[in-house]
């Protein structure tokens, strides 16, 4: 027998008229929809989706066994997460080796900072793979905020507000335009690396990018907390005519 | 009159099916479509799209004065550049100042690294505009390597060709994983950092990224010249469970 395709499809960014033609088709065509999710929550990727899905499909929730409760330093935490991957793996290599395709909904880019890449590398020569790339969250952000991110020879410096201070420090005096991700529990330190390099009032921070919910905010006038989907944004200034 | 909006729409890396299916509604739905082009070409942007178009649209082609004729830092290049994107401005004002929304076609997204931010900042305050971003042609470079870019916190630099050979080296050693574009007469210089810093063996080049003519190679197999639509690529390696 033929054995189906898994498709890592890019949602892009959260609006559904932002995936691409593509990922609309074959999420609209799907017999099977994988996705991850929080246990007991519908799950950021499915609530996109809504609608789209074909009413007889069948829908393969994978729920991660672990989210914050645990440090991702810790060796459980690998333990227990690289177990779940194997797990679902698994199962989807058993639905295509039936002739059946699997769309796995992917946030953003499935090849950028996504979950479906520890799915995609141990797929790898088993079963044929699949990816459709999205619009990400962070071209999401800039365009809310209505200013282009780069130009001319401006360099892009993306980052996760989980490195070390003394790293971010480094990069943000650096760079032209910067992008920062997963800054969460980390906004404190992101900000005190934004004053010492002096780049405190160039930055933005966006909320919900192409959301409902989207907010776009100068840094300054942030909170103490923000939620999970933030992007912060410093734009670049380069040449132009 | 209710003035028309400028939408200046990202069409993704050149496959048709990888544009939004907000990007498609509005091409398809489109009175009046603008796009760049070298002068006596058809245009990459306007090729994309083919197809889509309706029958009577009127279509507005910007034709650069100069392309890679004078170089860029001649201030030659900047008065020719600057006046034409004031003629095009003009021109859409006027069609929107009529009632008529206009959609602009924008390779990739338009706020990064796009030839459309040249119109969009001298549109504002004097007509609506509206940015639909879009694929990004690195993203459709990295999924057609096969492998993710970035991993956990993976720092990802994006570089142009066209900077100096020693601000390169610098950013080329410091960063986990690489994008560079604009490559073209700079690929000696690009090929010289990446030696330098050792990292030439961990070089891909992508062309053509979800065009008909893709090819992706190894640096070490890249002849002695590129064609316009390449991207060089490092992968990170980051944390993974």
């Amino acid at each position: 027998m033929k054995p189906g395709t898994i498709h890592g499809v890019g949602l892009g960014p959260g609006s559904q008229d932002l995936m691409s033609v593509r990922a609309d088709r074959l999420i609209r065509g799907a017999s099977h929809v994988a996705y991850f999710r929080k246990r007991g929550r519908t799950g950021h990727a499915r609530s996109i989706v809504e609608g789209l899905i074909a009413f007889d499909a069948i829908e393969l929730p994978m729920e991660y066994p672990v989210t914050t409760e645990i440090p991702f330093d810790d060796p459980r935490y690998n333990e227990l997460l690289a177990a779940f991957y194997e797990r679902h793996v698994a199962q989807l290599t058993e639905i295509a080796a039936a002739g059946q395709d699997v769309v796995v909904l992917c946030e953003g880019d499935p090849f950028f900072y996504g979950s479906f890449m520890h799915l995609y590398t141990r797929l790898q020569g088993r079963v044929p793979v699949a990816v459709v790339p999205g619009i990400t969250g962070m071209s999401a952000a800039w365009t809310a905020t209505g200013r282009p991110v780069t130009w001319g020879d401006d360099i892009l410096t993306v980052l996760m507000g989980t490195l070390p201070e003394a790293m971010l420090v480094e990069r943000i005096a650096q760079t032209d335009a910067l992008v920062v991700m997963k800054i969460g529990r980390n906004l404190d330190k992101v900000r005190r690396a934004l004053a010492e390099t002096g780049r405190e009032d160039e930055a933005w921070l966006i909320e919900y990018a192409a959301m409902p919910q989207q907010r776009i905010l100068p840094l300054h006038e942030v909170g103490d907390s923000v939620p999970y989907f933030s992007i912060l944004l410093i734009h670049g200034n380069g040449r132009r005519p």
